[in-house]
């Protein structure tokens, strides 16, 4: 999938509705990367799916997302690791009312205690968002990791 | 050339036009990573100039431009490299009817297959963009590595 | 301090503020890489702080802010280092009228004339921006080097 049409035009959302994607992407990552793994969760809709190509299954609903990034979560606590996931490059379409459908790729910065930071990971994914108030759901995310041999 | 005037005001465009400039880059961005050459050479205007100061000469034309820019690609494909084209920083100010000129930062993060993500390049740019529909195109674009004892 | 409320919604500001604020520290960023000193210490109110956990003091002041980012820079220069300052993951939350407060990444990305670049440095920081005019100005800023040992 790419983000323009076959005459080179530009699938877009408007100027409001980018700006809530991107404040969403952002307090989601902070969550993520303050090891808020709970309330991390929550920014999926309840049944919300999370699959990466590096893993053998999909997590499927809040209980399930908050309890397996909860331990990736404490694994990176007790390696002294600080992770800054960073989010960019989004392309963003409107796929039905409330529901929007982005393209983007993620990095993460990690920084050992006392050491020196270095790009860990990069990646793509794609999103089904949907509306929730003024803000957004995750409903469906697949990661796709740069330089992985898995299948995706 | 700064972002700012004398007086440190920043000079801006507004919130539309910066959400379209925003997905405009993350559409064009997405499209080189993904090897689409010719789709991406659309994103500059038929007569459109790609320059770089680490080139000994601009491209000029989409038809230049896509064939350079398969002949790169491909290179890339064959070495099994994986690269993703970060665009960040964005400043941006009215530059006539239509025109918008920018300058901003592009960083290369690059994952070889089975191996680690590490940053490939940074870089510096500057684009004429124009309008086209609800989106733009690049008529200008000039790029500055970071550390090249180029002329520039 | 965390982006989101107890109940997983996210605190945001307005399509145009977000805008206004990226182009800000786009602008606030450019001026710092381009050694602009003094520009740069005009982008923080007439007393703004700046303060970092790994600097033993606060600089009070456009006129410290301005002296000490002017010897930074001079150092950097020196060494013939070209680096790039990204801001992003950029939440941020009204706090009164004309002030808002922001919490983001930034990332150092940096290249040795001749040489590879490279990530620098990871830190999270925290912002009190108020209005001017269509801008904004920092008031103070706090930021955490991600692997510091420093307190914080």
């Amino acid at each position: 999938m790419t983000a323009t049409t076959g005459d080179g035009t530009v699938a877009m959302v408007d100027a409001v509705v980018y700006a809530e994607l991107q404040q969403f992407y952002a307090a989601q990552m902070q969550l993520l990367d303050d090891g808020a793994a709970e309330e991390w969760a929550r920014t999926f809709t309840p049944d919300g799916v999370f699959e990466q190509n590096v893993l053998p299954q999909p997590w499927q609903g809040r209980h399930e997302i908050a309890a397996k990034m909860r331990g990736a979560v404490e694994k990176v606590a007790a390696k002294q690791l600080e992770r800054r996931h960073w989010i960019g490059m989004v392309t963003a379409r409107p796929a039905g009312p409330g529901v929007v459908r982005t393209r983007y790729y993620a990095t993460v910065v990690q920084t050992p205690a006392g050491g020196s930071a270095e790009v860990h990971l990069s990646t793509r994914a794609e999103d089904v968002l949907v509306r929730s108030g003024d803000s957004w759901l995750v409903e469906h995310r697949s990661v796709w990791h740069d330089g992985s041999t898995a299948e995706g």
